[in-house]
């Protein structure tokens, strides 16, 4: 166990009919919301209306940003920011998923400052004192509901970068399980693995050793996320399976798994954020073509652990190490392709012959991330053992 | 998964070398502390000497309340109570296990009131605003150190009651596991099965359906506390089985295992308590007496939930519920036996013509925790079934 300093103030509120208390929630921070969102699903699906009518209850002003798109745009994130600027914004309201939240969290960290906002992403800023943050989550996925991360394309650059700060944990979130009945089975199945490459990001890169208690929490979230994942396929508006997605999806990454395992990285991320960049593919679909090619990769590095996963996980009998590590890998690569998330540069919809330029593109990532090891050779290695 | 409302502001500061940062983490806080000892191991093990030091050197004034026993009791919380007021303390800081951290809650709590401080306990009382709270843990097992729950013995009365208020979370709390090495082992022990038994509690008790996420997590916990202790007890300096065992023991009782479980009971709990109260057994001591007692008690109504018990944590392979959960019932009353907690009436040193008296003492606590269920009878029947 290496040390480690937690402290997550997100006060989650979860639930069958949460959402009607957003309005009470966010009033303690101000008088006027900038609500963020995305391309109108929730207009249709009636989460918008909840929304509006809790906060106009409320005796909140609300000042309109809709139409964030997945791999949501720096441009994007700029006109929040001059909109923040304008209305003077007492809080910022993310009604979405990962692509939303992250595009919330940077405007309220861009509303308050003079320099651009990119600056933060390139590392060349602190952020110090964003706007309060708060979220009603419509999507499994991301995380980010309660921890201080972002992530953001700038498409003039063509570069996908992450970035955080534990002042962009959001001050509330919403977590209506029935909220997400009506995410498509691809989104679906897109998010769940989302939050299982969050957790094997963790379970195989920390550098701390004895991580026996922190593996097992993990092992116990990658089963349910997969149960989870598939009953909400078979039935979108079963409320537990959708329940335990979301919660699931949660704490993969809001620092309790994380918690004592030292230095992690984010290898698989940083790849397929390459992807993203160069050909827009969601989030989840490139990370499950990339997390299988890593895992090969690195079988010959950590076949213990790999081993462990695959035992643990998938009750793998295998005595060998390599083998059941291998079987491991394969067992996780059949249920992404069961999920129909995709697992090859064909079912990516993307040329093989663009495995050099994201090999490339890494490297912004890679260098701000700190990933010395994951050179464009290297990066081109395991991108090469996508089929 | 039932609704639920998740907020721990606790910053947990956890690994080697971290007491020394006490003073800085405390003076936030204010100038004045009350520091809230027990019996004196601190200052025989070094960890008081670095309270000290880290207190002066922060520049804060200090006034000693040392002397709190297992089983704290309500006439050593009022004095501090006097002392807290008199001196206009700005912070309570606990260095110790439970019983110093519950004595240390229940100060913060009466030191800013006019009333009786067990006014609290007895339910005629709300808490409102406690004066801040901080750790340094020195024991792995009650979670106090995370929670805002407190458990006082009133020896007037003789009853030891538990009660709780979110605002009772301390602010920060310090884990160096390093300060545990010098805990005996029958302590250790001790430690052990508390925090085996908070998970038992909501892992049985919980009267919402679908729990396998939450389920998953305690198996994991459960498992890694029995191997954390099996390896502390043989190498009490093992840094990472102490670690090990003192971040579950946290994490066994801060919310993170109970979110989503909707009502939980503690009647394993309320049971012990009665036996603390009469004949001041250390708590964990009691506990590995009443758990297997309530689990075999249990088993004719929950035998499906004690099979999976059995089977995921102990990897029993019997096909018919009952008797895998009749074998997991034994493998844990084995591993209690083999870390010397006592789970007879012999080994508790108190006679079995005590069972109606102690039935009896335990309705105060059932009526506070609404455990409507288990009447003078049902508790006498438990009780008979430790041998």
């Amino acid at each position: 166990m290496e040390n480690f300093v937690l402290e997550n103030p997100t006060k989650i509120i979860f639930g069958r009919d949460t959402i009607a208390g957003l309005g009470k929630e966010a009033a303690v921070f101000g008088q006027k919301v900038l609500l963020v969102y995305g391309q109108g699903s929730i207009k249709k699906n009636g989460i918008y209306s909840e929304v509006e009518n809790s906060l106009q209850a409320a005796g909140l002003t609300i000042i309109q940003h809709g139409g964030v798109k997945s791999n949501p745009t720096l441009a994007f994130v700029r006109k929040g920011i001059e909109l923040a600027k304008l209305h003077e914004i007492d809080v910022v309201i993310a009604v979405g998923g990962g692509s939303v939240i992250d595009t919330a969290k940077a405007i309220s960290a861009g509303a308050v400052v003079e320099h651009d906002v990119w600056k933060f992403f390139s590392g060349k800023k602190g952020i110090s004192s964003p706007l309060p943050i708060a979220c009603v989550l419509t999507l499994a996925a991301s995380g980010s509901e309660m921890n201080g991360g972002m992530v953001i394309t700038n498409e003039e650059k063509g570069l996908k970068v992450g970035t955080g700060n534990k002042k962009l944990c959001p001050r509330f979130s919403i977590l209506d399980p029935g909220a997400t009945f009506s995410v498509p089975p691809d989104y679906t199945a897109y998010g769940a693995v989302d939050a299982i490459s969050h957790t094997l990001e963790f379970y195989f890169t920390c550098r701390g050793d004895n991580t026996c208690v922190q593996d097992r929490f993990m092992e116990g979230l990658i089963i349910n996320i997969m149960e989870a994942c598939d009953k909400a396929l078979l039935d979108p508006h079963n409320y537990s399976a959708r329940a335990n997605l979301m919660w699931c999806a949660t704490m993969a990454l809001n620092g309790w798994t994380s918690a004592g395992l030292g230095w992690v990285g984010f290898p698989m991320h940083m790849i397929e954020h390459a992807m993203s960049a160069k050909h827009d593919v969601p989030h989840g679909a490139g990370l499950s073509a990339v997390i299988p090619a890593w895992m090969r990769w690195q079988a010959e590095r950590q076949p213990a652990k790999i081993a462990q996963f695959a035992r643990r996980v998938f009750n793998i009998a295998a005595a060998d190490e390599k083998g059941a590590a291998m079987q491991g890998i394969e067992r996780l690569t059949s249920w992404f392709t069961q999920v129909h998330s995709p697992t090859t540069y064909k079912g990516l919809g993307i040329p093989r012959t663009t495995i050099n330029e994201l090999a490339e593109n890494s490297q912004f990532q890679a260098k701000i991330w700190r990933l010395r090891e994951y050179d464009q050779a290297v990066v081109s290695e395991i991108l090469n053992l996508i089929p």
